[in-house]
């Protein structure tokens, strides 16, 4: 019989802990409910003592999903602990994962603490977690490069103490797959009671070999977990990229042996709607979700598809998720055609009111536009939840005029608070003008770090979706805003992230 | 003594084969240049047999390449070997790589020939060009996925008949580093007269570990050449990806000990300048060449990473090329300012008349912004250089207005073969509306299948750069703008697309 290979998605922290991936709770929520539909083991939700806000996103996703496990990150401290357990008093399952870094680096430069601190320090957290929670996992941050005999120790006092799971963090994404497996091998086997816990892997991708080190973590050294995000999303280069360590076991079954529970038809899904909501991209030639990743160019390549499909095809698109048959709707489909599709797409709105502001959202839409994409869709309803929160500021009106040899011109009107003003400035272009009529009512003096448009469906008569993010007082927010016109998107998606930057929710200081 | 790894880019070549990323001739040498730069052994140009344009292609980086060696590709047939040698004629170092499908899918399915008869085509072929060219590189396709004793019997003919590299492709993206590792180092062992020849690995990246793979063939197989791509470009999910491999085997050379000829500070300007030609966006988490891929955002990595570097960091940023000093120029820089910054970017252009172009382009955008990024210089260049051909279509200015409750309208004034055209149309927003003018006029009748904005420098203050491709008959080609007004940059784009479409080179169909 086959071992069960668990799946443990931290896209909603260590994802988010990417710079300007930070979401609202609502969209965690969105992105946990999406989760537990791809059939994810365990989520972590986030790390709930870094912030009130943290917090409060964990145990609204604990108190939401039913199938999956629901993790809190935590320091290996009484007060994080407690926190962490707290936010997970409403799960069906609920997971604590302390931490404690024991690589000589990490202790000396940044911990400040001799190796018998840490290890006591790690005893201690474990034990008192584990009066909190019956599911405890441990991670010796920057693991792999901890000096090895000090790591067994750590590991088989932790495993005393009551730890369930020991994941082993490549921090850095300085492994190779032969050395990370045999590390893992080894301190498999030194550890006495290594067969009382699960063992994880957790790879970051600096040198573009998580997924590798993650599977040889799993095959060379006996693991029986993997720590992944969509999209591969995370500090840096990111983590292991759960949809490519996904396809990797299903396809490669014959090698790896290994059963998992990913139900891989919501993996494209996943994939758009971290990238909607995050503003973060999906290279065109990325693995499993990336748009060519199942699009064959060459003359000789097509002509042996077409021959066999096998010639050049490993997996099949529809199994991910890929449908071939992307007009899904239009201006005559009614209430019930674009409920469906949403539950195809699988997303759900919280309430009747939602789904019926998505629907009025989508009539308008299709007046303008001919033919409905899922992603038209998909954005729809992302902009419809982005903006389901009493908000402050509101998009009421624009317009703007460009003509070559003159200065562009905007004129928008929002609300702000209740209160309609109209604001015009000139710019560089039509959306710079609209942006600057804002602020200068607003005066936010925030700092613009990223503007993006996202491609819906890839012709103009689409709609264009915008991200904005914006930096003030250290803070990062992104704004989403989509309209079939640019400049409206755009002024949309600055009032979005203005919003956000509005609601104060201040993430604690963490240790140091 | 450490080996010397051979880097082989074939990012002209099987990067080219992506959908959608092809590229005109001039594209093609500006980026042959930045990989000399970059020094690259050898640089796959193309497919001379496959087109008049891919012949003329690899004859122009022949003829100015003079460090690296010019590779071209062809098929296992005297016709396209002639065409390659004659492409090649001009190299200091040229080099034919010819392949035959040597896997029993492949064979039966897509060449229709028994094993015997791809064996003799191979001998043949490698014998027909070992009398035009003394470096052949002989690739058994689906190497990977061969028979082992057909594969070592066809390897070892090659090698006799002179075959001086052998590379063993895993063309679906289906290895696992282990096994990948052990089927190069068995090839190796049971074939005679290995020795005679350097061997080669090329993966795809289906499964996410193209690069893990190719390390596996280079560390357990002994190969000592890689073949990848700048941003892993290349059919579905691309190559493995040549700012990773190489940053691997630096990063790692305690466990690779492997000389490599790179010279890294070039890398992130030959990744921005592949995405910006190909208009494919490299991804914020994407190892190595991402935005994010040096950034740290959480307060413990923040705080972890002032009190060491080393803590959170196993590669320096300014040794891939990224600076952090990104405001560069102004209003007031003058010419010398402005040559010595495209140095510094590793931008060389043709001709005086080109550098004065770029820099009249450079004062005038000097005049609407005020800072201008290292982004907003090589936009500028791109352009410069996709523009420089004698152009069918040409922009000359634009209208337009948008205002909520009305339909976006737009004017567009463009030559066409000379001769003036002014152009009007309204759309679903302007972006739309400029592009449906000039539809109008030209009728291409071309369907788009992407529209896509690249964010430069991240504030809506920038320029906007656009990429727009097309796709008419079968043929599909990108054009791209750069404009601060977006819908501009949107219009020039496009008119660029048909320029693309216009001077028809048409490729010539691959062997079944």
């Amino acid at each position: 019989m086959a071992d069960q290979l668990i799946i443990f998605d931290t896209t909603l922290r260590d994802g988010e802990q990417s710079p300007g991936a930070s979401m609202t709770k609502d969209e965690k929520l969105r992105i946990a409910r999406q989760l537990e539909r791809l059939k994810v083991d365990v989520i972590e939700a986030g790390f709930a003592a870094s912030s009130n806000g943290d917090f409060e996103a964990v145990q609204m996703i604990a108190n939401a999903i039913k199938d999956s496990t629901v993790c809190s990150l935590s320091r290996a401290n009484d007060r994080d602990i407690s926190r962490a357990a707290e936010a997970l008093k409403g799960a069906n399952r609920g997971r604590i994962h302390t931490f404690i870094a024991t690589s000589p680096l990490h202790m000396e430069k940044k911990l400040r603490m001799s190796p018998e601190q840490v290890l006591e320090q790690a005893k201690q957290a474990v034990r008192f977690g584990r009066n909190l929670c019956g599911d405890i996992e441990f991670s010796p941050e920057d693991g792999y490069r901890s000096e090895m005999d000090f790591l067994c120790r750590v590991i088989e006092a932790v495993i005393n103490e009551g730890a369930t799971t020991i994941n082993v963090p490549d921090t850095v994404g300085y492994a190779i797959p032969e050395l990370y497996g045999n590390f893992i091998k080894t301190l498999r086997e030194r550890v006495p009671n290594s067969d009382k816990a699960v063992w994880s892997v957790h790879c970051h991708n600096d040198l573009g070999m998580a997924v590798a080190n993650s599977l040889a973590g799993v095959k060379i050294g006996g693991a029986r977990q993997i720590e992944c995000t969509i999209n591969g999303l995370g500090e840096r280069a990111g983590n292991c990229a759960l949809e490519e360590v996904v396809m990797a076991v299903k396809t490669r079954r014959d090698y790896f042996n290994l059963d998992l529970n990913i139900d891989t038809q919501h993996i494209v899904a996943a994939s758009r709607m971290v990238s909607q909501i995050t503003g973060f991209v999906v290279q065109p030639n990325k693995a499993v979700v990336g748009a060519n990743a199942f699009a064959h160019a060459s003359g000789i390549h097509q002509d042996g598809v077409l021959k066999a499909r096998d010639t050049y095809e490993i997996m099949r698109a529809e199994d991910v998720g890929w449908s071939n048959n992307k007009i899904v709707l239009g201006k005559l489909s009614g209430r019930n055609a674009f409920k469906q599709r949403l539950q195809e797409l699988g997303v759900s709105l919280d309430s009747e009111t939602e789904t019926n502001a998505a629907f009025a959202r989508f009539k308008e839409l299709a007046d303008r536009k001919s033919e409905i994409f899922d992603e038209d869709i998909l954005a729809l309803v992302n902009e419809e939840s982005v903006s389901h929160d009493k908000e402050h500021f509101a998009f009421v009106s624009l317009a703007q005029h460009s003509e070559t040899g003159e200065r562009p011109q905007a004129t928008v009107v929002f609300t702000a608070g209740g209160q309609e003003i109209k604001a015009q400035s000139d710019g560089n272009g039509p959306v710079d003008a609209s942006l600057k009529a804002i602020e200068s009512h607003v005066q936010s003096g925030a700092e613009m770090v990223l503007y993006s448009v996202n491609a819906i469906s890839g012709s103009t008569e689409s709609q264009g979706e915008v991200t904005v993010r914006l930096q003030s007082s250290g803070r990062v927010v992104n704004g989403v805003g989509a309209d079939p016109d640019i400049v409206v998107a755009s002024a949309k998606a600055y009032l979005s992230a203005l919003n956000k930057l509005h609601s104060k929710t201040e993430r604690v200081a963490a240790q140091g």
